[in-house]
């Protein structure tokens, strides 16, 4: 045979599990999009088609809702270490599991009666409306030894409509842009960070602790940073996650500079004194890097964008 | 010639303009999408192609932006009438103007200093993160004469994990479906409401203040509905908002029923008792009607979805 | 009560059906996307809850199903009369129907015997792939004595490379736009068109070759119309349907102008005679008509696109 | 700095550029969109935000419209190959370029002449209509040394309707999975192959001839392939391709099996012979490997899917 099986994985994806708890009147609401890849000895299925080594992915879907049942979901990144290790340990031919997951976040609606001050113990809590754009998420690696966890968000839009400056770039036969010294720099935050806990005998993280207040450091930098470039923002941003977040060694950013261009309204005999723009679609600029603890290695894939 | 034309109306869509206003340190951003459709004496560009009567596209484009100059934009309404006006009074063959806005909320990004008590009124404020998912809407016709306003929102997603029942229905040969006594009831809610302010003798309805009281009061009702069918909950959402809101004489409600299925956990030997549930995509129940005061007349139209 | 419903109506949306006739070794296929929307004697449902005359919208996803077994699927109109014919006469308190159906084409894969030429009449065909970017789409709409059908296709996206001026055109102090004597025209075209049967006694037009051939003249008059405005093409395109199909008494279009912009190659030194363009996204000029039979009255909404 | 940087890359994404080359009458179109990534010395624009060394993205942008006219675009691989080496060798901080590029391929329109069979050499051809919904895509990446093509496919939806099993699989206690010996094996075909081609010593392949064989061969090898699993129709898939061009050393797909689930139309007292299929949304398997030329080392990374 002139050919050969290179890397290869396999698994349902897109589980879409919602878990409600109550506690009493006050119901709590975990909403993933699930997705597991298997890889393992399977190179008869490919080459004859064989499924003696195949879990089907029909089951893993099945396990992704058991799962739900049997150890609740504390935050997506546990419920994807029960997932991960369950398919390495029960399934000899499997000895690789990768889990991504989505978490969608939902905050309550207030109540007229909590309008109104009247709230009491018994009060109602179980209406939840969809917040925010961003998406949270994370990947959970285990090949039976060690574990990576990298998590992160995508979608996360932010805005600064000041402190930021680009000029004194190359400029070639090709460049006509015209240097700025005030500019709106707006970016949709794609990002995932690499926790450094990778064996079951350390004490994980608290990974919903981890989540907020990583997400909290990634804005506060993108805000008080007085930008000469995306590429010095993406910077900061990592640095400050990096400084304050020992449980982290890596983060990678894939950062759109969504284009304001300021409006020329003087064939209409107006000023635009820093106040209309037009928001553009495409093209735009795309700014892509790592930003890592001294002495750690980079494993973060560097292609989160496909274009 | 065996036909002729009908109804017609052109113009730009989707300008998207960005305005930012400061305040001192303190920045304020409107950030909307502005499509305007135009009609009037327009046969001729029909039949022959003579653009006589043609006020080109790309000048309602020069003019949403020399517009958001002229007057700002204190709202998307103020804004749309301010277009509408503008295109019907001074272009002789446009009879008519329909100016739509979709309008993206931001927030404020809270710095490290806000975070520490330390602000003052020196504290810059001009980083945003955009919020929530849905995308605030409104509709100006003009023709002249007298003014239609419909605002709304839409892809706001809402969900109530109990206090929701489904029974009692028609049971014909095609019917399978079990009888429901506690499940989840979620939906992606698209609104339109019409205001009864109609003249420019009258004074306008606040239109920020009434865009956040009527979203709360929508939010409010579908939370504190016991609902027996998702018809009910719309009607009492649109009730509540025309009970509170003298401006609003008509609702109209786009509602998909987001299925959320209780898994069957029982091949696993596990009770799935209103926990586990699967987020299903496609098909889903669509509920749609209008909820009108007394003695008013229906007028925005039925169909909000094109499926 | 101060608030009363207006109209109303409720059913499944998306049933996502795909039906396979075997005719030997040669497999014939359709690809569905059908929406039920039912109305009738709804009130107490929406007032008190009670779902006494409300057949569940999963029964009529069961329907969808059920009946592209008894019926078949000859086309997409004729499955919708089944599916509004029957919710009508079937269900005492539902007075009106409307079935919505998207229909996706799909061709055959030419296997590598077709293509060496040696196929006969026991060739499998069973393999396909989807075909174009367009949807053809229909809308039956039945009240228990006449019937509506507006068949059309949307996303259809064409484009002549010349043969197309803009000049002539009103100018205000808004207008910066240079007149254009050679530009792209480029369009994704959605289009409804109504048929004028409308009653059991008639025989119903062949369907599948209404549809091709109006789809063919749609294209060709797109392609053979020297165009001086988008609304000259749009008309041009709706005259020419009208007069080869006698069976079509109206078609609406809703034509986004998909700009394609000479791009200024002056700074480099570069001449740029009408070959690099840059495709634009947003704005866009949005272009919408409606062109009749002599004599007959429109019934198509307006209102095909939300921007 | 307790923090360093690591990879890192920059450039203009989806630049839009439509190529129209006039033979005459007749008209050809190129319609790409192409982003390009540049890295290199670039650790001082994040450290400090000295643009010293950056190349502005606005300047990528206007180098692919001014290419378009230097060089014309006779293929995507050809014209990112230009782009590419431009980048590297024009500027000396920049160590390697990556141009990814996106084709939409559009058919022609016959015109009524054509229909009628009166053409001649006369006649126009300068209308176009977009085809298939797969687009085409390439990755161009050089060093100053030496060069890696990967080109590809996405969104190619295919389907058997028969010649499709799947059984003898693994099962455990979450297996509920019933045996399929009939089914419907449907996917959205996402792949890239590598060319061997890598140093401008050798003549390059004959791109676009590449491309449509490559792409025939790779769906005959889904048709004729009786399938028991859908790894094995990729291996098959990506073997066939290599059997056939030579100038390929590897294959990458992402196949997601898109179910096709048949309707229990039991309790209607309908038999379903493999007739009626219900095509679902989510979740869906996903099926991922990489087929090589025996000798050959993978160079195209795992993930294509971000899920």
């Amino acid at each position: 045979m002139p050919t050969f099986l290179g890397q290869n994985q396999y698994g349902k994806a897109e589980n879409r599990v919602v878990k409600i708890t109550r506690d009493g009147a006050t119901h709590h609401i975990k909403d993933l999009n699930v997705s597991v890849s298997l890889s393992g000895d399977m190179d008869e299925v490919h080459y004859s088609g064989s499924n003696a080594n195949v879990l089907p992915t029909d089951t893993t879907k099945n396990t992704v809702y058991a799962f739900a049942k049997e150890y609740g979901i504390e935050s997506a990144e546990q419920f994807g270490i029960h997932l991960a290790r369950h398919f390495v340990t029960s399934q000899e031919p499997i000895h690789r599991a990768r889990i991504r997951i989505e978490e969608y976040a939902w905050e309550r609606i207030e109540t007229s009666r909590a309008d109104a001050k009247e709230t009491g113990s018994d009060e109602p809590r179980h209406s939840f409306v969809r917040q925010g754009q961003e998406t949270r998420l994370t990947q959970i690696s285990y090949d039976g030894e060690s574990w990576e966890v990298v998590s992160g968000l995508k979608d996360l839009v932010v805005m600064n409509s000041t402190d930021s400056e680009f000029w004194g770039y190359v400029k070639d036969k090709y460049t006509t842009l015209p240097e700025a010294h005030d500019r709106i720099l707006a970016t949709q935050v794609s990002a995932r960070w690499r926790f450094n806990w990778t064996d079951d005998g350390r004490e994980t993280p608290d990974w919903e602790e981890s989540y907020e207040q990583t997400r909290k450091h990634l804005l506060q930098a993108f805000a008080e940073t007085y930008s000469l470039s995306l590429q010095q923002t993406l910077f900061q941003m990592g640095s400050r996650i990096i400084d304050h977040r020992g449980e982290i060694d890596e983060v990678r950013f894939s950062l759109p500079n969504k284009h304001h261009f300021l409006v020329d309204l003087g064939p209409f005999g107006l000023k635009n004194d820093n106040e209309v723009y037009f928001a553009a679609d495409r093209p735009y600029g795309l700014i892509e890097g790592t930003v890592l603890r001294d002495g750690c290695e980079a494993r973060i894939p560097v292609d989160l964008s496909n274009l």
